[in-house]
C-alpha cells in the first residue's frame, strides 16, 4: 500500500501555517504551560503540522486488540492475585525503593482494612497500550509492535483529541491543498468525552452500591503540573456531559485536606464533606512524586487506597503495569491461563504484538539474554521498572551500564528487543520554530475498564480513543512533557 | 426588584477561582495575546470572578429594541441615502482626517464604478447597541440607555459566548456555593455562533446572485492584532458550522494581495484565486488604521468598497455610526420618517433608550448646549466622530477642552447627557491579580441584518448575542483592549 507525500508548502505558506496552527491551538486549549510559567498565560503544545502516515490495518489491529488487552491485566489482577502477588514480591527486592515502596502501600492498605480486605472491590483501568510500527517485518503488511502497557497516569488523551481537531481544521481549510485528505483518512480520537465517561461510569456503580446521590471525582495530581490542560478537558467533559464536578489534590495535600470515616471508609473533602467515588490518578506513577516527602505522600497512597472510594489504578492494577509483567505475559500460555475463553483469533492477534523481551535472571531465558545484552547491544533496550521517561539503556550503552552495576540487580531489568519504526520527513511545530526532521511515530490506544478486583468480574470494557506521539527518530526517547516528542496526529492509508 | 449578593470566597478559596478560571479560560480560549506578544503563547483575558446584576427587565428591552435599531440605521443608509450624505458632507469639514477620509474614499468608490453606482447593493450590518443601566430614574425599574451603535469592527462577541460559559462553569462547579445561580439566571451569549450565521448569510446570498459555488470570506484585521482569538472563534464557526474558509489580511495587504476582475468587479485572493463573497471589517475603524501607510490603506478601502463582494460594513453603513447621526436620531419625528412602519410600542421602547444628545452647533438647540457645556460640565461626556475608546471629554474637562480649540471646530462635537449606571463591588481578574472594586458594566447587543444598500429591502433582520463588559467605576472609559475593563456576563434578575 502507498500513501500520499506530505503536502508541499512554502517557506511564506510555511509561515502563514504556523500562525494558524498556533491560534487554533490557544483558542481551542491544545495548550500546555511553559517551563516556570504564570498560572494565566499558556503556550502552544509541541505538535505535528501534518498528520503521519500510519497503516490502516495497523491502525485497526492495535483499536482490535484493545479490549482483550484490558481483560489481560485486570484478570491478571482479580484472578491470579497470588500469583502477581509473588512476582511483584520478587521485583520488590530488586527495586526497593519504588516498586517496593508500592508494593509495602499495598499491604499495609491491606493489613489495615477490616478484616484484612480494601472495602472496596471496584477498581477502575484506564490504561493506554503504545504501539510502534515494526519495519522488519517486510514481507507483509507492517505490523504493530508493542512496546509496553501503562496502566497509570496515562496522559495525552485531551491532547490527542484537540491535535486530530487540529490537523482537520488545517485540511478543511485547505492548508494542506484541496481536500488533500479525506475525512475516512484523519480520524479524531475519542479520548476526551470516553475517557470522562468512564471515570463517570465509575462514579455512577459507587452511587448505586452507596446510595448516594451526590459525589465528586478527586484528581490526584503533580504540584505544578505543565501538562494540566490535558486533564482539565476530562474534567469538563465530566461537567458538562454528566454533571459531576471534579477535585484536584496533589498526594502531599491529601493527609489535610480529606477525611476518611470510621465506619465505612467514605473518602470525604474535608473543607466542604464532599463525598469521593472515584479517586483518578494522574500523578504517584514514579519516585519523584514521592521525593519532596515521601512519609506524606506514601501515606496518601495507603489512606487512599483503604478507602470506600474506586480507584483508577488501584496500587495493584499500577504495579500490574511493570515492564517485568510485560515480559512475562509476552508468553502464550501464560496469556491463555489468564485468558481461558479467549478465541483462537483474538490470541494470536494479541500475541502478534509481542516483541521478544527477555528477563535478565538465572533462567535458560536469562542467561540467553545476558549473552545477547553484550553480543548484540544494538538490537536491545534495557528498561527498569520505571514510568515516565528517560529511564531506558539504549543499545551500545547497555555492556557498559550491566557493568556498572552488581549482577544481582539486573533482574530488576528487562531486555527488549528494539523495533525498528519506518521514518517520515513530517514538520515539527515547538513554539515559533519549524523543524523539517526525519521522524518516528508512537501509537497508543486508550482503553477503560471497570472490574472487580476481589471477586472477578468485568462490569465494562471499551476502547477510549488513541494518540500519536512522533518524535525526531534520532532521540530514543518519545515524551512529549519532556520536551523530546510532540502530539500527532494519524493519516490512514 | 432585589437581586442577591455576590458569593462569599474566602482569601484561599479565592486563589483557587483563580486558577480555575485562568485553566479554564485557557483551555477554551477566552485568551487575548499580551502586549509585546509571542504567536505561540496567550493569557486569559480580563474578566470578572462573578457576574454582575442585571435587571432581566432592562436586558429584555434592549434585546427587544435590537431589531428596530438595525432597520433604523439601514433604512436610513438605503432609504435615506441624500440626507445622510448631506450630514456627513457637512461632518466632513469638520473631521477632515476622518470622516472626511472615509466619504473621499467612498466617493471615490462611486465615482469609479460603472455608471458611478457601486455594483454590489447587498450590504450586511454587524451592529452592536451599547447600553447602561441608568439610576436616575428611580421612580420605576432601572431603564437601559444608549451609550452608542457601533456599525462597524464590532469586538467581543466570541469572548461574549466564552465568558458567559466560564461563569456557567464556575456556577455548575459549585464555586459560587451550590446552585447559587439558576441557569435561567446566566444566560449564554449565543454571539460567536450568530455571528458567524450572519457573514454565512452574506456569503450564500452572494454564490446564489454570482451563480458560484466556492468563496471565502476576507477578515479586514489590524497587524499584529492582540484580540485575534475573537475573530478567530467566528472563523471556526465558519469553518465547522458552514463550512466557509476565511482569510485574514491588513489593509496594507489588500493592494498586494487581492485581484479585482475588470469585467464585473469580482474580488479575489491572487495567489490563490479564490473569490470573496463578503469583505468583513475588524479594522479601518479609527485614523490609527490608516497611519502608518496612508495611500495604501484608504486606497485599500476604495478597492473593497467598489468589489463585487458584499461589504460588512460598507461605507455609508460604517458613516452611518456617526456621534453625529447618533445625536440626530434622537429626535422622534426623525426616528418615524425614517421607520414609517413602526409601531407606537416599539417607537416607544426605542425612544425610550435615549438620553439628551446636544449638538454644538449655531442652532437653538447647540446655543443651549453651549452653555449648559459651561455651567454644568459635571452632567456631560463631550465626544468627537471617533471610535476605539480613549476619545472622549468627560465632565470638568469640557470647558477646558472647548476653549483650547476653535469655536467653529466644536460642531464636530456632541454633548452627551451622562448615564449615571449603578456599581457592584464585583472581583475583576487581569493576569494573577484580583480587584475588588467598584465596577460599572456597559450592555452591548448584537445585530445582524443583511439588507439591499441601493433598492432598500431588508433580507434578514436578527439578534446575535451580548456583551456585557465592567470597568472600575472611577475610570471614565471602559476599553476592554485597551486595557480599562473586562469581558464580564449578567446574572439577570
Ligand atoms: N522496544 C523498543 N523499540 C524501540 N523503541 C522503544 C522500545 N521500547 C521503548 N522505546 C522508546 O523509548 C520510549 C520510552 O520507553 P517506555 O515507554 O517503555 O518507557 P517509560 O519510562 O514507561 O515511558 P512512558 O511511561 O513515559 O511512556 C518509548 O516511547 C519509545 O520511543
Ligand atoms: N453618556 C454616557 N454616560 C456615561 N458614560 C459614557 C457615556 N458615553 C460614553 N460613556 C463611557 O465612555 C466609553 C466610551 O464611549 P463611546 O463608546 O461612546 O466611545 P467610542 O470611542 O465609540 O468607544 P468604542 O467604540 O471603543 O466603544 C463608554 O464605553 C462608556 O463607558
Ligand atoms: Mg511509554
Ligand atoms: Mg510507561
Ligand atoms: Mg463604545
Ligand atoms: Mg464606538
Amino acid at each position: 500500500m502507498s500513501y500520499k507525500p506530505f503536502p508541499e508548502l512554502t517557506k511564506a505558506d510555511e509561515s502563514k501555517v504556523s500562525e494558524l496552527l498556533s491560534q487554533w491551538s490557544l483558542a481551542n486549549g491544545l495548550v500546555m504551560y511553559p517551563p516556570n510559567f504564570k498560572t494565566y498565560s499558556a503556550a502552544i503544545a509541541p505538535t505535528t503540522l501534518f498528520p503521519t502516515p500510519f497503516p490502516r490495518s495497523a491502525f485497526q489491529n492495535a483499536v482490535d486488540v484493545q479490549q482483550s488487552f484490558n481483560e489481560l491485566y485486570t484478570n491478571l489482577v482479580a484472578n491470579h492475585k497470588e500469583w502477581l502477588i509473588e512476582v511483584i514480591t520478587q521485583l520488590s527486592q530488586h527495586d526497593v525503593g519504588f516498586t517496593g515502596k508500592l508494593f509495602e502501600a499495598y499491604n499495609k492498605a491491606v493489613e489495615e482494612s477490616p478484616n484484612k480486605e480494601l472495602v472496596q472491590p471496584l477498581s477502575l483501568g484506564v490504561f493506554r497500550n503504545d504501539f510502534m510500527i515494526d519495519n522488519q517485518e517486510a514481507s507483509s503488511t507492517p505490523g504493530i509492535k508493542q512496546i509496553e502497557f501503562n496502566t497509570v497516569s496515562v496522559s495525552f488523551g485531551a491532547l490527542s483529541t484537540k491535535v486530530g481537531q487540529l490537523h482537520n481544521y488545517l485540511n478543511k481549510f485547505g492548508v494542506y491543498g484541496k481536500n488533500y485528505y479525506s475525512n475516512d483518512e484523519l480520524p479524531i480520537s475519542t479520548s476526551i468525552d470516553e475517557l470522562a465517561d468512564s471515570l463517570a461510569e465509575a462514579d455512577s456503580h459507587y452511587k448505586k452500591q452507596q446510595s448516594v446521590d451526590d459525589s465528586i471525582i478527586l484528581f490526584i495530581v503533580q504540584p505544578n503540573e505543565r501538562n494540566c490542560f490535558d486533564q482539565r478537558h476530562i474534567e469538563y467533559s465530566l461537567i458538562n456531559n454528566h454533571s459531576i464536578k471534579s477535585v484536584r489534590l496533589t498526594l502531599e495535600e491529601i493527609e489535610s485536606q480529606v477525611e476518611v470515616r470510621n465506619s465505612d471508609q467514605k473518602l470525604f473533602i474535608k473543607a466542604t464533606s464532599e463525598e469521593v467515588s472515584v479517586v483518578y490518578f494522574r500523578s504517584g506513577y514514579g519516585p519523584s512524586d514521592y521525593d519532596l516527602n515521601p512519609e506524606l505522600t506514601w501515606n496518601a497512597r495507603v489512606i487512599l487506597e483503604k478507602s470506600a472510594a474506586i480507584k483508577c489504578p488501584s496500587l495493584l492494577t499500577q504495579l500490574s503495569g511493570s515492564k517485568k509483567i510485560q515480559q512475562i505475559l509476552t508468553k502464550k500460555e501464560i496469556v491463555k491461563k489468564i485468558l481461558p475463553s479467549i478465541t483462537e483469533e483474538d490470541l494470536s492477534k494479541l500475541l502478534s504484538t509481542f516483541v521478544a523481551i527477555y528477563p535478565l535472571d538465572d533462567t535458560e531465558e536469562g542467561k540467553l539474554a545476558k549473552k545477547l545484552a553484550f553480543e548484540h547491544p544494538e538490537r536491545f533496550v534495557l528498561k527498569p521498572q520505571r514510568e515516565g521517561g528517560g529511564n531506558n539503556i539504549y543499545k551500545a550503552n547497555i555492556p557498559g551500564f550491566l557493568k556498572s552495576i552488581d549482577e544481582k540487580e539486573w533482574d530488576a531489568y528487562i531486555l527488549m528487543e528494539l523495533i525498528n519504526p519506518p521514518t517520515h520527513k513530517n514538520k515539527l511545530i515547538r513554539n515559533d520554530e519549524i523543524y523539517n526532521e526525519d521522524i518516528v511515530s508512537e501509537l497508543g490506544i486508550f482503553g477503560t475498564i471497570l472490574f472487580d478486583e476481589q471477586k472477578g468480574g468485568i462490569i465494562s470494557n471499551k476502547n477510549a480513543g488513541f494518540l500519536l506521539r512522533s518524535k525526531f527518530s534520532s532521540s530514543d526517547e518519545g515524551g512529549v512533557a519532556a520536551g523530546f516528542g510532540c502530539v500527532d496526529n494519524v493519516y490512514l492509508y
